[in-house]
């Protein structure tokens, strides 16, 4: 197939132009995270829905059909592995998956995202979760019909629906990496648990002005490489990163005064993500070969520069000083093993997007479970809280206080985003295999960040990862840059060499 | 014709959602003044473009013209005057302008604003009009197509731009109207000139830190009546509203420490044309009788509140205390009648925006003059400078020694918006006739603003204007709000009376 045959030039520019409605969209859900009027939320409702349906108008526009089909046909052996074969091929999936959802689902599902979120919001607050359920019911009631219309090889409904977030995966193929890796996790967080070292956490909730937190953390993320001029940084109740389109990528962070790691971290987590939207090939927007992989490996870009990077010593052997300037009332006097100890503090805790890198995974196994039994029948909406807390207690120990610390901590199932958590941790275990990976080819990496060094790996990650797209398939792609398939191996020995160190193991 | 008439609810539900999709350009074009990343702007025009595009193709669509066709010949004696009516007429009147149109120059407009917006506000900041020229070059180009595309009953270009934003004005109509009142503003001027009363404007140059500007501005918006649940106030380069749909109108404003009045009355001012947009009647969104009469009554709000409310001597009688609250270090010590003179200091100035009461006109007519010789071919875009200094000079003996201060002060020409000065000027003189008028029925409201209380008025011009919608026309609109046709008497009695008091003429 030829870029300049008139059909490809046709097929890129109607995906383009998808690409750039979906984008309003995406302009529009950033701004009603961030900046909509408590009253505006039943007019941006309308606003979304009509886009989504004008969207998947065009998704699945027959003639949309009747080009990709043609061009289908011309890629074959010879140029199967050219980036216009990719692009085919994966407009392919898209469109037959499109065809699929009825036009009427389809906005009723982008409607009711929408206000579940803003009734997400306030019940949330109150810690209402009665308040809540009903939406939950509407959210899991039209996921089950999506499942049904989509269908999915295995004939279950979780996959149907795992497939938008990382493609060719499914329920049981990760059941199979987290069972072991829940084993490991379980083991190493009994041996932090029993070890007589306990970082002073305190320290982290002393006073650091938000003002400062905020100048802080943009200068990390500068520092790791986000573009400011091609990004923001903004205030969102759940953070997250919205990649709108070439040159215009936005991270969301919250601040409390009294706990340091939330936004630094969450900044830092987001600015990965940030990181991998900049690092796109904007000549391929629209594409495939211009679009994130899958949720798993673009998780893997945010927690490696969270985790890998932010929370390495070697990471504060070059901010540290920085930080104390910053916060001098806080940690002017403190010691930075001291420092390094406390973000590193591994203990059971009741929120996912905080909670340490030993139990983080945990939080996602209980969420996977009980989303796959919402989607199956096995579990009411009702029942949610009950399931929640005694799952939790079975992985943790203890039992939340209320449902804003337990079940209704994510926006992730009032949005709809169902089959999604899993990718999180699929996203740690990608991450530590890229790290390794890139450590045996950069050289010590932690030599260069205690230099402040960060370019190198970022480079390296825009080269190898980012500006592929989604040429590759998420197992293919990782196989390519770490020449070897997914493994839970390199996250348990990173893991365990980490906290065995900090806890003395 | 009945409003359960299955045509009749099948046009509002296609007005409707072209009412939304356009509103989702709104969210984009606000977001563009107020947040977008610089490397985000040739995306953004992109989307703003496909947006206008997919408005175009609704708002011309053939069965729509039927759908209008077919209810227009419904209408007749018995319910013309009904609200169905003129939703009806409204619908029409815009379908026969949207076909006129093509399609390509629609979209090639909404690009060229959008980027043209950013090399102005480069180009501007940079007092470079050079930089600008190409772009404003391309506007004009455009501009002049469009409104030979549209043509108009009177032959002149001009006036087929005017009526986007002043239905049924002419310019030789404005022309009329403006002659006499810009003789009587410079003998006024003149007579303010010589008296030998000199307000001590120094004092509005003090220091007022910004966050307590912002925070009093916001306080002022909410007692006139602006519903910040309803809306936001935010900073961007040219203050603007943006009524976005039911729920969600937005204000934007722009501070300087050392210059109280830009902000304050650019807020009061902003809040007047958004208790406009929430007064709208939320039922008839997207139909004449939900959306604005025209940009001169729109005006007409915004000049009220920000003058005839704002600077009187009453509005401070109430307010001054809690601004001296407010600013210590500023006016402290210094006593209400010297800060009442300073804020309504008449005096020939560059900036349109902080213009006075009595010299905002002239800045109008200046540029009424410039845009409809523009956009006959009169003039060219690169005398636009020439021109403007020496029209300056002869308005206000003066010669603008900067572009920044000069032709490239405003947002609108780079917006595409050639034909809205005049609405400005307009405004002020549907302004001082609607205040009358409400005085005369609702009573001394100098005493009512004196004691904080602005809800008669506000709940007054929300039955009288807001509520009415497009339901009548602009001059019909002012004979049933004050029963007698537009006429400039009562603003210059009132800059008369207010100002030979001040100045002791």
């Amino acid at each position: 197939m030829d870029r300049q045959a008139p059909e490809y030039i046709e097929l890129v520019a109607q995906l383009r132009e998808l690409a750039t409605l979906r984008s309003c969209g995406a302009v529009l859900g950033w701004d009603e995270q961030t900046n909509l009027p408590p009253n505006g939320a039943e007019h941006r409702a309308n606003q979304l829905s009509l886009l989504a349906g004008l969207s998947h108008d065009r998704a699945t526009d027959p003639k949309l059909g009747e080009l990709i089909e043609k061009l289908s046909e011309q890629v074959g052996e010879g140029n199967e592995d050219s980036v216009e074969a990719a692009n085919v091929r994966d407009a392919k999936r898209a469109y037959s998956r499109s065809v699929k959802l009825p036009r009427n689902l389809v906005k009723e599902l982008s409607r009711t995202a929408t206000l579940s979120q803003q009734a997400w919001v306030e019940a949330r607050a109150k810690k209402d979760f009665a308040a809540f359920q009903p939406w939950l019911e509407k959210v899991v009631q039209l996921k089950r019909e999506e499942a049904d219309a989509l269908g999915s090889p295995t004939g279950v409904k979780y996959d149907a629906l795992i497939e938008d977030y990382e493609p060719g995966a499914t329920a049981a193929q990760i059941q199979e990496v987290f069972a072991p890796l829940r084993e490991e996790l379980v083991k190493l967080v009994a041996g932090i648990q029993a070890s007589d070292r306990k970082p002073d956490v305190g320290i982290l909730e002393r006073s650091y002005p938000i003002a400062d937190q905020e100048t802080f953390g943009r200068s990390a993320a500068t520092a790791i490489g986000f573009d400011f001029t091609s990004g923001r940084l903004d205030i969102a109740a759940h953070p997250f990163c919205s990649g709108i389109g070439p040159g215009d990528c936005r991270l969301t962070t919250r601040y409390d005064e009294h706990h340091f790691p939330g936004a630094f971290f969450g900044t830092l987590h987001e600015a990965g993500h940030g990181i991998y939207e900049q690092g796109l090939n904007a000549e391929q927007f629209g594409l495939a070969c211009g679009e994130a992989c899958s949720l798993g490996i673009h998780e893997s870009q945010s927690r490696m520069w969270e985790n890998l990077v932010g929370r390495s010593r070697a990471f504060w052997d070059h901010f540290y000083p920085e930080a104390q300037r910053t916060f001098p009332d806080a940690i002017g006097d403190l010691h930075i093993d001291d420092f390094c100890a406390a973000v590193n503090n591994v203990e059971p805790s009741w929120i996912r997007v905080e909670a340490d890198e030993v139990t983080y995974n945990l939080h996602i196994m209980l969420r996977f479970e009980l989303e796959q039994a919402l989607l199956s029948g096995d579990l009411d909406v009702a029942d949610v809280p009950t399931a929640w807390n005694e799952t939790f207690h079975e992985f943790f120990g203890m039992t939340p206080t209320d449902d804003s610390l337990g079940c209704m901590q994510d926006v992730h199932w009032s949005a709809g985003l169902i089959g999604y958590f899993p990718t999180y941790a699929l996203g740690n275990m990608y991450a530590a295999q890229f790290f390794d990976a890139a450590q045996q080819e950069l050289g010590n990496l932690s030599e260069m960040f205690a230099r402040g060094e960060f370019a190198p790996l970022k480079n390296w990650l825009n080269e190898k990862i980012h500006s592929q797209g989604r040429r590759y398939d998420a197992p293919k792609l990782v196989q390519k840059v770490t020449g070897e398939s997914l493994s839970a191996a390199p996250l348990l020995n990173h893991l365990n060499t980490k906290f065995g160190m900090l806890y003395g193991l």
